[in-house]
């Protein structure tokens, strides 16, 4: 049987010359691929408290709206600056050149509350590290980050393990 | 018991000033309003063949991704121009100034697929319009265009009708 990193589909020169895309859309329309991914995702959180599953903006949507579903618990985006429309708080964090700002409410997370950040990709790990900060600016705890796939050579897994966050992977690529 | 449209927030003049802006990420971040909607969504379509499930950028990632999920079916997404990495077909639509560019992977949607839409908000039917009309190209059949809120007054829900398209909504909103 297909493993989930069997789905995953790679492109080359996207969305710059040089790099090689690793695309989860062809995972995602997939019945079994979703579903596996999906499942996998959620098997090192079993039994854990968790209350709320915040999604980075894009495909972290459909990620997390999946798995808040399978839980019964409420769905959080984190959003690039200026698409969320009401009062936020926002954390800048460094791109290859200059920086860039994404933001949560500033109530879609109680103090205490127990949060599963979810994405398809940790690369550098800064859209995440920014996700975790916001998160805990508004007192909430990180249970853990749940990526499909890691690409170790861009030392994101290193990142967030100094922040003291748990880190789940479903598979790595090497080569950028 | 509350209902879907209970836990709606409405924030004044966002994006632009004089638009009462329906957020529903008040209703995806509370547990039993985002289970209640997208299990309202599913409800029409009970019994019916559904071979993949196609979200909007970007709130319908997220009810997507639980509907897709739900079902055990898989998931395709439809981006604003230069998002997707793979070959993808393009469709414009107006907007009330100038045009937009949605697009799709070109092999997302295989012909004869049957292909269930959804997303937040029903407001002019354009960007769902494009979606159809994206569908449709690759072959794929429209089972029906499932959404959370309908704004009467935009027209949306006259024009996927006219498309011949199945249309479901959990309630309205009037005011603009």
């Amino acid at each position: 049987m297909k493993t989930v990193k069997d789905y995953i589909r790679t492109i080359a020169d996207f969305p710059h010359e040089g790099i090689l895309f690793r695309d989860v859309t062809t995972l995602f329309a997939d019945p079994r691929g979703f579903r596996m991914a999906v499942d996998q995702m959620l098997h090192p959180w079993a039994g854990a408290q968790i209350d709320k599953i915040v999604g980075l903006e894009a495909r972290g949507f459909i990620l997390g709206g999946a798995i808040a579903h399978q839980l019964s618990k409420g769905f959080v985006p984190i959003r690039k600056k200026g698409k969320l429309p009401g009062q936020t708080i926002s954390q800048a964090y460094k791109l290859e050149y200059g920086e860039a700002i994404m933001e949560m409410h500033e109530d879609a997370i109680q103090p205490g509350e127990k949060v599963l950040i979810v994405d398809d990709l940790l690369a550098t790990g800064g859209t995440c590290g920014a996700g975790i900060k916001l998160i805990e600016r508004l007192g909430g705890e990180i249970v853990g980050c749940s990526f499909i796939v890691d690409l170790p050579e861009l030392g994101g897994r290193k990142l967030l393990a100094e922040m003291g966050v748990p880190v789940s992977v479903l598979c790595e690529f090497e080569g950028l």
